[in-house]
């Protein structure tokens, strides 16, 4: 079994930081969990980033089949933990075990995707352009491939303690990409982070991985991660959490001797649009889907759903009341943390006495200290169009409607809101005209856009983009979840008449990997 | 004939700023080319910006036919202004007329390009991920393309008054990718941006392409430029210039309420590694080789070679003699504007003071008063490691050789020099196994390797990447010259359950525009 002892995991060593004493809490009770946590400084960063440097260019070119093989090995190991991992993360974020169980499924899966894209090869971009010799002038051959950007800080989220922490998505695409990644433990879940971190460590020994591919620090306050994101061998970040603690990563980041991109996935409200069609068929089930999209995991998601937008109809009171029904029976829940908690409330009592907001259901009142009662507030478009706060979001189990008195009022709700991760439209077929025009417009906003669900539930796949305009992330070129989260850490990378006996083995003559490639211009793997 | 008026084009119309009066100047004479050019501000840039906002959901969503055929009606109005283009070329940036037919071939090459890869269609990056119903819980069906980010800021260089500036690059995959551009004249060349400026308005017209997929705006100072990074409606910046230019564009950007990506390509100073086998075998065809790359185009190129590496011997020596010879032979010539010539002086002047650092060859002396005189330097390894200003870009023929006493020494030379657009090895077989573990350190460092032969030189094709790490460029990820230049302009978006009445062609049920889609993982156009 593995044993939780406090420590920071620093390349294959365990080193006892001595700048802090962290301690793990309870999220129900708010207690303190033995063994307490030696927190890092600068010393530890520098030692963990030192080790990454000098491991790169080693682990960037290992084969694929063996950064396979160690994303896999990683995904034994984290079951090989057993009950331990799940209990633990229990504790500390109060998540229900099988939420937990599912997660680590999730986990698990996303590190052996990783491991069959870094087979399949297409991350590469092999593209070749033959010697043109007799032109005038000669064309040179040129091959251009990608390459990792070098190591990766990895700040983890609260709300996923595995499946967007120390070996989440962030962390198994960068080692995909073939960059060693030093990640910093939440504060939240410290001890759910030692034992992925020692999953990690133990598969890199095993797998004869360079040391230093992987580190995991543990600090105090935010200067441990400042100096993680300054160390000048970090490259990129990857970072889930809150807007406040994104945008000063990607300040830090900029404001660097060498700027580096900072992939930070910060807030969303995910709005959600009743077209007249739909909400006239089926409100009462739209407004019990959504109050359970909206209550699961205690609201706890990225994409939950904090904004509804609809046109003024008896069929939307109707679902009005169908919403007050379905939130009225809903039970309260214990939140991640107990800051968070805190935030949940303060934010749910900030929309309580927002001008021209009113309330228009509550969930069952909270029973624990920590626990978060579900609060459904309702105001006009006009309101909502001249306040730019009720745009900020609550995170937790808080929604609200914005009530329109037409289409274009509707579409201007839809241009004013910033960027989000997702956009939801409730339609019918007699609805597919307005929806359209209405696509436009989410397209500009959201990395994904639903019909007829709900937000929550994000697939790990190949179509997934988990992304979207600020500030719903810092860059919305990208995404953090599914396959092309290998994007982000990757850079290209042109050869010029280098000789074969230079070349990397995706871009010799004869295609050695049997990769898909482009040469002049035409993709085929021959 | 195309008649120069001083005006800027505000979508269709033409436009007198009045804000300030700017000169168009003769780069050899420093004389002043009438007409005056009115100079605009905010108000411009809003209306300009307003347009291509009001564009963005039409051009976008025009069929790939329809785009490609605006790109090539393009090339064609450059090609149309005729003789009046390249003269006034000429007498604004004081080049050769075949240095710029050739770069107008270039230019017309590349918006060619950008038309035949439009209609290809693998920009669209089309992903389709099947609904799996029966699995627990069920996967929706989702489907993902890449969309244009929106308006375009384009800041043409100086030094490319037609590839890489107002129908160049930037503008060519902005407007590819189904960005509307907004352009910044330059005022090295005002008049030739105007004419330019004029062959994409008669082409936008003539396709019926939106009002405001493109204007072209004019002003004095940094104002203009920063109002249009500032506008809300632009989402990203094309920029090729100085690295003071191009951060003070990237702090803009990143202050913005909403930050946008700034894609500025600033300075390099193209290492070149001497091996010692290629350097015995051939160091005087390589001196000669060098010497022309760096005076070509009087050094005015962001390739240019200014930074020669080689360890101390016979050979080096032999080859020092042939590069003094070689640069003694050298015309001065005429620089693009005053200012270069100047910043030029001044940098030549701070390396000749340089302590540790000496003459090595001088070309002609100046004739005209914009003329620029070749030179060569030399330094130690030990002087260049703890001299971080010999590392700045001295814009023009100026070169550096850095003398180490080892391999080891010429390894540390390679581990300190920052981000470059570009790094070349001069090698022979023995040199093989030497140059293999300096490889592994230049693609950190450079966005292209070259073996034998000289930076200069910048194909337009596919697997180009004229890019790097910073300071080269502000984003190490992109490349802005080639066919990859256009993803730096698109994101994805991902389409979960919508029905087919919803769909883009690209993601339709039987792929009816015929395009490569990855379908669940496997890559096929079936």
């Amino acid at each position: 079994m593995t044993t939780i002892t406090g420590d920071m995991l620093i390349g294959r060593t365990t080193v006892r930081g001595s700048t802090a004493t962290l301690r793990a809490i309870q999220a129900a009770t708010g207690e303190e969990i033995d063994p307490p946590f030696g927190g890092g400084g600068e010393t530890e960063v520098q030692q963990a980033c030192d080790l990454a440097a000098q491991a790169f260019d080693t682990y960037r070119e290992t084969t694929p089949e063996a950064r396979a093989a160690f994303l896999e090995a990683i995904a034994t190991e984290i079951e090989a933990i057993g009950d331990t991992l799940i209990e633990r993360a229990a504790l500390e974020s109060g998540l229900p075990t099988a939420r937990l169980q599912g997660e680590r499924g999730r986990t698990t899966g996303q590190l052996r995707l990783f491991a069959k894209l870094v087979r399949d090869g297409r991350w590469v971009n092999a593209t070749l352009d033959t010697a043109l010799p007799d032109r005038a002038p000669p064309r040179p051959d040129m091959r251009m491939r990608k390459i990792a950007v070098g190591p990766v800080a990895v700040f983890g989220a609260s709300n996923f303690p595995l499946a967007f922490s120390v070996a989440g998505g962030d962390t198994a695409s960068a080692l995909a990409a073939g960059c060693p990644v030093v990640a910093k433990a939440h504060p939240g879940h410290l001890g759910t982070s030692e034992l992925v971190g020692r999953a990690i460590q133990k598969a890199a020994i095993a797998c004869d991985m360079p040391e230093g591919v992987f580190s995991l620090v543990v600090g105090a306050g935010i200067e441990i991660g400042q100096a993680l994101v300054n160390h000048p061998a970090i490259k990129a970040v990857g970072f889930t959490g809150s807007r406040a603690g994104g945008l000063a990563l990607c300040r830090t980041a900029a404001a660097r001797p060498e700027p580096i991109p900072v992939y930070a996935e910060m807030s969303s409200i995910n709005p959600m649009f009743l077209m007249p069609a739909a909400l006239t068929a089926r409100g009462g089930d739209i407004a019990r889907g959504f109050i359970d999209s909206l209550t699961m995991g205690v609201g706890q998601f990225c994409t939950n759903p904090g904004l509804v937008i609809a046109v003024d109809s008896p069929a939307l009171a109707q679902f009005k009341t169908a919403v007050t029904e379905a939130v009225t029976a809903k039970a309260a829940g214990t939140m991640l943390t107990p800051g968070i908690h805190q935030a949940y409330r303060h934010g749910v009592n900030e929309l309580a006495a927002a001008s021209g907001v009113s309330q228009i259901g509550m969930g069952v009142a909270a029973n624990g200290p920590h626990d978060a009662q579900a609060a459904v507030f309702e105001t006009t478009a006009a309101t909502f169009l001249k306040s730019p706060q009720l745009q900020e979001e609550v995170f937790g189990p808080a929604s609200l409607l914005v009530v329109c008195a037409d289409d274009a009022e509707m579409r201007a709700v839809a241009e004013h809101v910033s960027g989000q991760l997702t956009a939801t439209l409730q339609i019918d077929p007699a609805d597919y005209a307005a929806a359209g025009a209405l696509l436009r417009v989410l397209e500009r906003k959201a990395g994904r856009v639903l019909v007829n669900g709900f937000p929550t539930g994000v697939e790990v796949s190949y179509a997934m983009v988990h992304g979207g305009p600020f500030p719903a992330t810092s860059d919305s070129r990208t995404t953090s979840v599914g396959a092309s989260a290998i994007e982000r850490y990757l850079r290209p990378v042109c050869y010029q008449n280098l000789p074969q006996e230079l070349l990397d083995a995706s871009l010799k003559d004869g295609n050695p990997l049997g990769l898909w490639r482009l040469v002049d211009g035409e993709l085929g793997r021959a």
